[in-house]
């Protein structure tokens, strides 16, 4: 092809759903998505047309694969910081950068950078012994600082000697305070490099064992204040981390108070719904943002949008094919997307939307389309 | 991966945008979408992750590329039936089948058909001679019965001397009236092999050169009435002519009658408004339909939703990234699609489709879109 109607190429560091969905936007907008799947099964692998398959912590694999793109940027924050300078210094374009991923990398980092600039958060502290963690006060939630995700690396604390064997193994750790939810809000927020923001209406997400099993937009009952003062935190991050592409900030809603739970620098889960509900979808805003192109609108198109998780059912039952079968006759205007993963129980293989103005009725149906891919019934 | 959770592969003869922007919606629904492209620089084929280089006009390629696949479809009309036959012959499952693709495929068959079954169409005859033409009486459209697509194979006659040369060369000719219209509309339908049915919205289409420009759903001022005519004639033919899959049918509105034009028994471009404009689009559905599965709601998610095609420009210019850019930068909430493909004068590159409720600015946003992504200002 002539080279002046090629866009540029976008390396997308994992194969996950993520890169999968991304997939699907870039061939929309005309990118070439390159891809850096650990296997050829990934989520993403089994779409794409470029993809490299290696190790993200393998410089050698990484230096191949951002040969000729554009811009890399991720699917997961598993790469190690070191990994990315390297790429900086052979002089690739890397978004976001490591400065601002530090900070969704590292549980400490972002709690201490976040006290810097006086945002609302949980009660929390450094837990290098265990008598931190009995200063700190029990009951209380600990984490560990990096590579925790889906509820893993999230602890439930009521006995300090709980913690010993990980601070043994030289795990970093953090305590949070238990706080008392209403319930957990997330925002996305798009910005690019020249500065742009964009920020989508904010949701609520319902986890159940620590996952996101359902997220509902607009939250519902929040107030314009309350929303106000979501996307002012979610702006206030992306600008003062220097974020570039998504952002997502999740929030525990305590009645009274916005405090900050977690934070993405990537599409995320909690944003699957703007596939349908927004103009301009998370996948297509982070490539966008990414490659500082101007941002899309990112206006609703529907009064209300439910997604829910389907997560892998127990072994037997009816295959996945039939089970997409019974769930479009049920529910004609579910719109599905599988990730093409194996099932495991439990495992995230997919999510559903609906879209309309009743949102009781619409939760049922993301529920019960969300049961049927799981179980067939 | 687990074969229970391993959805069947559906193979599309072609690699068209068409291909293209199925394998974005087999993406979605887990589908695994097999392309039989011409070129590895095909539209679905640089995208695609499945694609197999060969002519859809060598059985050894076709069987190759079969084998494997649950069902085999179509991208464009061209695979000789003696092809189609084969396969079938080979225990494949080919839809439409090849009975009802060869009335997409002649012409001459269709309006031989379509008089059978009574349906109102433009005046016409079968060409064999020039005498034939005279007979017909002139001016008048003919038209090759086969091979023709976007204004190619139609041509205004006033003059018998004309087609001598055609008819020296043994292409089968047909003579229409010109029909005088008030303008053009054209419907989706989807009929799966069980006989469901979903019909599309009735939309007009603006042509320019024989080349469809815009596409405006649904078709303004159109009494329901009249929309249900189109939609009974749209059914008729669907289930006389036994197509499985998506069918376009193309018809002229003289005021006073609907008359239909061409047919298309595949996703074509006059649904690509369904991507967004829909809760199913035409390329989903076709899926769907070829599948045999249950399909998908049809209702429109917008009150009004306009698309433009792309067409290339002029060499020179700005370079395409940039006239995305300028694009992205004028109008935030138009969505565009682009098909990968060198840029040729008149060539369509790709489209663009803006959802909202006044038409007459939809009309105009749509055009400047298309504009600014053909020239760059």
């Amino acid at each position: 092809m002539d080279d002046r109607t090629q866009l540029p190429i976008v390396g997308m560091i994992g194969g996950g759903q993520l890169a999968r969905m991304t997939h699907q936007a870039a061939i929309a907008v005309g990118q070439s998505l390159r891809v850096l799947a650990a296997s050829a099964d990934d989520s993403a692998a089994v779409v794409a047309s470029d993809v490299r398959i290696g190790d993200h912590d393998d410089p050698a694999a990484l230096a191949d694969f951002a040969d000729g793109c554009e811009v890399i940027t991720f699917d997961h924050e598993h790469v190690p910081q070191e990994r990315i300078h390297e790429l900086i210094k052979a002089g690739h374009t890397v978004r976001p950068g490591p400065h601002a991923l530090h900070y969704a990398q590292d549980k400490l980092a972002m709690r201490r950078r976040l006290a810097e600039l006086d945002l609302p958060m949980p009660r929390w502290a450094a837990v290098d012994t265990v008598d931190d963690l009995t200063d700190f006060g029990l009951p209380c939630v600990v984490k560990t600082a990096t590579g925790g995700y889906d509820g893993k690396g999230v602890f439930m604390v009521d006995d300090p000697a709980q913690i010993a064997p990980m601070l043994d193994d030289g795990v970093r750790l953090l305590a949070e305070e238990r706080v008392p939810l209403v319930r957990e809000l997330a925002v996305q927020i798009a910005r690019s490099p020249s500065g742009e923001i964009r920020v989508y209406p904010v949701v609520e997400t319902v986890q159940r064992d620590g996952i996101c099993t359902e997220v509902i937009a607009p939250a519902p009952g929040l107030s314009a204040d309350r929303r106000a003062e979501a996307a002012r935190i979610a702006e206030r991050i992306a600008v003062e981390l220097d974020v570039t592409g998504m952002l997502a900030v999740e929030l525990f809603d305590t009645g009274d108070r916005l405090l900050v739970n977690e934070l993405a620098m990537r599409a995320h889960n909690s944003g699957h719904w703007t596939i349908e509900g927004t103009v301009t979808s998370q996948f297509e805003q982070h490539l966008r943002a990414v490659l500082d192109y101007p941002l899309g609108e990112v206006t609703m198109v529907a009064p209300v949008v439910v997604m829910a998780n389907v997560l892998g059912g127990q072994p037997g039952g009816p295959r996945l094919d039939e089970r997409v079968q019974r769930l479009f006759a049920a529910d004609p205007a579910a719109r599905i997307h599988l990730y093409g993963k194996a099932v495991r129980p439990g495992r995230k293989i997919g999510h559903v939307t609906v879209a309309g103005e009743d949102v009781d009725e619409l939760r049922e149906r993301a529920r019960r389309a969300a049961e049927l891919l799981r179980d067939g019934h």
